[in-house]
């Protein structure tokens, strides 16, 4: 089963400039294989529910060590069995129907 | 490591009333041996790590069979290193500063 | 418009204890006259869209009173036109279904 | 007060084919004249406090009169009093230290 995830991760408890942790995050799911895009207040990866599921563990243990007493994640997590979906055929499909209102 | 968690599982494509499928996300973290426990936005979860992804497959693989082309879950998911966390721990240690309050 | 709202609401560079914060939040909710129900990983809010939006403005600006730099929300937010819906509603719906399941 | 916040705008009841609701979600917050950046999971949206406030109820709006009954929102809401932030100024801060990482 193949998951569609956003995920917010946020270190509590070391203070207010969080872009450290937030670097170590994305090194972390880049390394992971799985194809994940950095946006402003998150990052949207897909791949396998359990390749995806160990990387966020991965994420947890990386904050932790670097000194994060606890970590607050939000998570966007879906699934979807009648067709394939990736994250580019998602904002593919928005723009298209953009751009045919744009022509209407 | 443990984690608390609040899972809002979101069936899409099967109309408009949704309790029925809620319901039996429930009836998977129940019988998933976690501690749940239901609100009018979401389940409230605390287990290991491994446990509580287990039990969100295993939501989305039953909600998947009942029907539903696509399944669409937000998690709030958080681990601590530095104390044992409960639900009800959080619970009680907001009602202790809200009753201190109400005393002063 | 009528909204059911679930709010996470967490302080940042406030150190690793957030009860306190947590408790004026609820505070705050429940002197708005909103239906507030706090559950382990949030609090659950019924209202009229402008009031529910006006409590959430003023919990943010209450935590940055008590000090804290950031405020980081996750919120689930939803409105429904075809009928009435209450967050006691929500949970009665769901129980009913565990309930039939459990006598069939 | 500024906000800076990630919006997931789901229309339930509507089917499982959801781009044309989210392009005209995207088309809304465009006309609002907020900063808005669409991703594949939800937009990235800043601008003062009310004006994000009335943007999102206009969204709810549409999509209740394009036929949704019920509208779902997973909303990502942050303020900061301590410095000014923008939506590119979080992204810049993160890849600054993914560079360094890199070149270290």
């Amino acid at each position: 089963m193949k998951v569609i995830a956003d995920l917010s991760i946020v270190p509590l408890g070391v203070g207010v400039s969080l872009s450290r942790y937030v670097a170590a995050v994305e090194k972390v799911l880049r390394e992971s294989g799985l194809n994940a895009t950095l946006h402003a207040n998150g990052t949207n990866v897909e791949g396998e529910w359990d390749d995806v599921c160990a990387a966020l563990k991965r994420c947890h243990e990386v904050l932790h060590k670097m000194g994060a007493p606890r970590v607050s994640t939000n998570l966007r997590w879906s699934t979807r069995v009648d067709r394939d979906q990736t994250l580019d055929g998602k904002i593919a499909a928005v723009e298209k129907w953009l751009k045919q209102d744009e022509s209407s």
